[in-house]
């Protein structure tokens, strides 16, 4: 049992030791636990009648049965590597063990490596980014889709591409990687699709992960569409003595409630207890996966819970949004940084669904509370209510949750409903920017009419009574505060959520 | 409206300017709102019966009567002052105000201080400590109760304290203080009930407060025990046309349901809420206030949420408690720091009743977690479950929030029961160390019986099979295996929560 979600730090010589990757050995499962762990035996086959598999020991080629009464598969996912012309060449590298990370640093100091190719830009992707760099390797992205991170919505990746093109990294998105080849120097020249050479020292596949299924599907197990193992909520497979977990099984998505593959390691754990309990007929069940997740490349930070926008809109379920910036402690205390939180609610009721962030810190705190509040079903109406830890140099009185409870809960109430820069009709709609001059001259949206909140109470009869008024700001405050006063005198009043700060984001 | 909980840190010079404390003007009311702001106006008298109040404007001294269709009170508290000889000699402060701040400033430059005495170890006491110690002052604090931090559990503070006393503060506990007189010299000299004398450059008062409820009195609105104005779940008063919010109104206490004083911030904004709402014919309740709250000295933070084990006692409401120690983020990942966690929940159905932590980073995290699944009323099964976000720089596969709800949830299915050490009894009890023996020699309970867990198998013959056996270790898992291990052996094994770890923090 290894960390290897340390992996990437380990390149980056941060975890300077391969000891400090270890979790257990197979010495300690066996002096605590008696339990008999064989390394460099594979599996070779499931004799699912006789209840036995077949085992070949590496080192000496010995073949042997083995018989069980419940049979768990824990094989995990294997990186993906594409049939790709020249995919073999020396220097292109997948990460998955301490091993591939091994050769990797070898490989980094023999030839003397100064420039990377990353290709992929998601959690492993960026984590690996942020160490070459950290190594002093410039660093390039090449990115099939048109955003890192792809689990995120594509704006809530824009904080984070900036960050790391203003760290000299180059990121290239919305171009898949076509083949390989070395040039006359003995360079590695990586193709994309769109017809660009990139010439680099080493390369680093890091575009997806394929479930390591090959002795389920030998055994006839039932294979899901993404080629996990299907399990039932307890972790059996479509076989009664046969049990799956972590990676190599289908999890329950716990918004859409359809199987996923979330090669996460929290909900690995908790499917490895469940299956533990089930075989010794305890009635547990996983509860699914929400995929709660963070990612830290140099400064910036992601995290995630639950489903995103383009999920919600694959599987036609009904969704509103709220974005909101704030500081993520009060912002009287030095040091306070901003933070985006966007959150993913039911129109009826207002039931989370999702919620996203990004920002240097306290990024992952608030998808965590969040995280908690998703798995009890909690609306938009508790996340106004939580009472959460307040000192200057921690959070506000108001927390950044609070903020998009509130946002969220106000437009469901109809007191500032909000509208999205992403449904906008550029031709038709009327937008009112409500900032200062300053602000407005610096960068506005097209066709946006400027009226300052302060000048808005004797100057709304320059406003349209017949049309929907799409009001912002720099982050949504003002137009919060705008968008009430408007709809006091009857206007159809707006809150483009997130402010120009989202339309940025958006861009 | 200022920003009151940063006036330590204004004290500190941390933050350099007033004008960062002042959150809105008079002017930003009338502007934006139309909300008249009248600084520097005494309100006399309620007239209930006419619904007017009396007003004194102060520079003029001009009384004037205003009408009322509803009535907001909103004084706040103010830090106590007991009658003790000397309490108004100069140099003896309080802290609630910008000006008080200001003084506390001028008097340390113009006096040169060079020690302070902070009479009240609670959280203003000990924000200010920091901030007078960043200042270079040495810092004493004398505290009535037997511990500091008074809404926590007294084992839960031991590592504060300890961080306090390793900067050279001086703690002084269990000791109220008497009285104040000037020496020959002209120095502050403050006496303490047990005889001290602590002779001293200025003190700062921070014993508590009292809520401001003299208008409320003399207007014969219903009053608690403990000053605070008697209000329903809507913030209304005795007087249908009467509300009272913030630190002067009572809050119902989410987990005891008794009225309660939690002079908090985020209560008091949603009392502000739920008060205009109401005036406004919104059914809103106050949902209770679970007196979530955080609190850094120096490098060390405590937080908490929901009852502490002192309530729960006091009030007959029956509890089970464990205690963790657990890195903030994983162990394998440079820079992790030690974590305490105290979680108490109920016997029958493990609902979260409360939880504190401390420590140095990520503890307010785990408290705002928690404090999230208190509200949605969740149980340990749930923090057993919850997926919180997993990086090596943010947290662990497993949380020290899930690692929490395991060590509760092994108790309370019975796979492996808990005992506390403040329950033990030292004559009788048999006692089973599990450590190695290097550990073991260093420090160990009295009386324990020393077995390391890796001879546990092959020795049990030497445990007595007729007594509860009480397992500790350095933190709690080493005996959670021994537990296991004999309780399937037909052994009463109990894990002592939070090992030698807790028994240090608890004497």
């Amino acid at each position: 049992s290894f960390a290897n979600c340390g992996l990437p730090y380990f390149v980056g010589d941060l975890i300077e030791s391969e000891e400090d990757l270890l979790v257990a050995t197979p010495e300690l499962f066996r002096q605590r636990f008696r339990i008999d762990v064989r390394l460099g035996h594979e599996v070779l086959a499931v004799d699912r009648g006789k209840s036995e598999i077949e085992v070949r020991e590496i080192s000496t080629g010995k073949l042997y049965r083995e018989a069980y009464d419940a049979l768990v598969l824990s094989p995990g996912a294997d990186p993906l590597r594409p049939p790709l012309p020249g995919i073999d060449l020396p220097g292109v590298f997948t990460l998955r063990t301490i091993p591939d990370g091994r050769q990797i640093k070898e490989w980094i100091l023999e030839k003397h490596v100064r420039e990377a190719l990353i290709i992929g830009g998601g959690f492993i992707g960026l984590e690996m980014a942020e160490n070459l760099f950290r190594r002093g390797i410039r660093v390039t992205i090449l990115e099939a889709a048109d955003q890192i991170l792809p689990p995120f919505d594509r704006e809530m990746t824009a904080r984070m591409r900036e960050h790391l093109e203003s760290r000299e990294m180059t990121l290239l998105l919305g171009d898949p990687v076509s083949g390989f080849e070395k040039n006359s120097e003995g360079r590695l020249v990586v193709s994309s699709k769109s017809g660009k050479k990139i010439e680099t020292d080493m390369a680093l596949l890091s575009i997806g992960i394929r479930p390591e299924n090959r002795l389920a599907k030998q055994s006839g197990l039932e294979i899901g569409e993404r080629g996990g193992i299907r399990v039932d909520e307890g972790m059996q497979t479509s076989d009664s003595k046969i049990w799956a977990v972590g990676d190599v099984a289908e999890k329950t998505d716990f918004v859409t409630k359809e199987p996923a593959m979330i090669p996460l390691a929290g909900p690995a754990n908790r499917q490895g207890r469940t299956a533990a309990d089930r075989i010794f007929g305890r009635p547990v069940k996983f509860r699914g996966a929400q995929g709660t997740a963070v990612c830290k490349a140099l400064e910036t930070v992601c995290a995630i819970t639950g489903a995103g926008e383009k999920t919600l809109r694959r599987m036609n379920i009904p969704y509103e949004k709220a974005y909101i910036h704030a500081n993520h402690h009060a912002g009287y205390y030095p040091g306070a940084k901003s933070l985006t939180l966007k959150l993913l609610f039911s129109p009826s009721g207002g039931q989370i669904l999702g919620a996203q962030a990004t920002g240097e810190e306290g990024v992952e705190k608030r998808i965590d509370v969040i995280a908690m509040a998703l798995q009890k079903k909690a609306t938009v109406y508790d996340l106004e209510e939580a009472e959460l830890c307040y000192a200057p140099q921690f959070g506000s009185a108001k927390d950044p949750v609070n903020i998009a409870g509130m946002v969220a809960a106000n437009a469901l109430r109809g007191d500032a409903p909000l509208s999205q820069w992403d449904r906008l009709d550029w031709e038709k709609d009327f937008l009112l920017d409500v900032r200062t001059s300053g602000e407005f001259e610096k960068k506005h949206a097209p066709k946006a009419v400027h009226i300052p909140l302060h000048q808005l109470r004797e100057r709304v009869s320059e406003l349209p009574r017949d049309r929907d008024i799409h009001v912002y700001c720099g982050v949504g405050q003002r137009a919060h505060n705008a968008v009430r006063l408007l709809r006091l005198k009857g206007f159809r009043a707006f809150n483009l959520s997130g402010g120009i700060r989202t339309y940025l984001d958006s861009l």
